[in-house]
């Protein structure tokens, strides 16, 4: 069972950094709120997203699974206004999701959650450099980076305090420094990796919303982002694993 | 003879009503105004324009059959400020149409009559439904059900005195339910058939700037559309033969 | 050796003048500014370009020939906001050209200037009519032509002091007949010849945003345009040889 309400800008958020990865996806609902975790096709990157029962105007919900086309939702969402709430509601049958908004019911059939890959679970790494900048900062370096190369190195240099997101291509280099003001440390040690900018692009998108990301990067470890979204109660996480550094 | 200027928008308007269905037409001139209609190459729908004398800012016409390339003419308009009148004159041979515009003169050869398709006559239908909605609410719904299918059900139950759009896809579907104030019924009468979207949503973004259009709707039979443009001075009609109903 | 700083504003209109034509080209710097001068892959349209020293807010340069694969310059002339400056740092090595924008540190290597063609010398032509108009009435003329025609003819009759820009397709044609205010004569001279819109258009964008542009017209002959950019400390031409007048 599952009846809720919610503002528009709100679940268009929750779509978009889950369709930034994946078009099919798990919802894990209960009286709590929703959560997923998944695993891009390419084993590659991971999304996770948790969603309070708080963000929601009205909740109601029993525990349940649901298999999601979430590319089909995320398509409808140029119907629905800038302005509106959407509700949802699960049929009485379990197979169907109602959304409705402004006027219009868009009812999809679940996915057999069967067919959809089991939940990954977080890898536990150590990661020894945590900051914070704002996430359009970073969207807008990865994109000047795509530009002239398909990777980058982020990196982070504890004596001069820089975060460092630097992309090298065949003939050109593009790098953005940050620091001062510009990157908020919790922890400022060494660290460098190298990543695909195909996924961070994808990841950018989502991430270019929040006023604040964390970042956590290792030494050819993977990356972690987190942010939070709906007034803070929601919170969106994704890890990206490292390219091998033939740079 | 022809010598004629209009509003800019006017003539936009008249020309995306006509260019939504077919490329070339025949314009029945004469003293009293420009009238067209029109069956789509595919003989699945139709479309009629009248545009009254009056709503030009200067008119002087006598009796003629002008062959145009109406596609062609859409594509110019991109050049047209958005207050600009444009003047139309036909030459002293009868062969080409003059249009002007802001400094420049369009001159398009016009196509013999003979070789557009003859004008057709509009059915007499029985259509027991009619009721005027806001264009927008119908563009939109049109929209969003192209989304999930390629075919809608449009519905007037009597009881209710809803007036329901309809689309089932493979696994989703969309309804938007109009009612109260949304709907004004001239003839509330029970009525459901089934459209191609495709032809609608062609038609669509010309109805889409009416702040009325009367649909008339009838069982399993065509369904029309008919609204005033240009101040009252103009007007559109579309007709469109219902889809056999494997639904 | 070269150092400087200009308005984001003034270095786009720098690149996109240049790359109208083409993509690579050859700066010829010293302490006076940077000039180019470039002849389009086949050989039917020139452009040159000069920019003052006193066009940038800070310019400390020694006598230098960079080869540039502008077009990549061109891409990432997105990340530039509105209201940045550019500054451009030639590398010891004298290889690399490093443009660093609103925290962004862009590298670019340099292409060998010998793999560039070589500076075609400005030819001295015969052009009886000189006279200006606004950059955005050619380009919008440029832009309706194209939609009938693929050549277009310019013309200078002096007996109306008319310059008509009169474009022919097979059934259509489109004509701008600028006189009086819109047109001022250093030279009112007849003069008419035909020219490929390919090329106009894409000089046209440029154009486009020039409070007058010079255009200097013959008989059968090349046509020159030339504008002042940068408060006047900028200078771009553009020469485009005539068609074959097969009209």
């Amino acid at each position: 069972m599952l009846k809720a309400t919610i503002d528009a800008d709100i679940f268009r958020e929750t779509i978009d950094a889950i369709t930034a990865l994946v078009n099919e996806c798990r919802f894990h609902v209960d009286e709590h709120g929703i959560h997923t975790i998944m695993v891009d096709p390419s084993n590659v990157a991971m999304v996770s997203l948790d969603l309070e029962a708080g963000a929601f105007s009205t909740y109601a919900a029993e525990s349940a699974e649901l298999g999601l086309d979430i590319e089909k939702i995320r398509a409808m969402m140029g119907m629905i206004g800038k302005t509106d709430s959407v509700t949802l509601e699960l049929d009485d049958t379990g197979k169907k999701l109602k959304i409705s908004f402004s006027g219009y019911e868009y009812s999809i059939t679940l996915l057999d959650t069967k067919t959809i890959r089991k939940d990954p679970s977080a890898p536990i790494l150590d990661l020894p450099a945590t900051f914070e900048i704002v996430g359009s900062t970073f969207y807008d370096a990865i994109k000047a980076a795509a530009m002239v190369s398909d990777k980058i190195s982020l990196s982070v240099n504890p004596e001069t305090q820089i975060f460092t997101l630097d992309a090298e291509g065949d003939s050109d280099r593009i790098k953005r420094e940050l620091a001062g003001d510009d990157v908020y440390y919790t922890s400022c040690a060494a660290a460098r990796s190298l990543f695909s900018l195909d996924y961070l692009k994808d990841m950018g998108k989502s991430i270019n919303r929040a006023d604040r990301v964390q970042i956590r990067l290792g030494n050819d470890h993977p990356v972690q982002f987190s942010f939070f979204y709906a007034d803070g109660k929601g919170k969106i996480g994704y890890l990206l694993a490292p390219r091998i550094g033939a740079d």
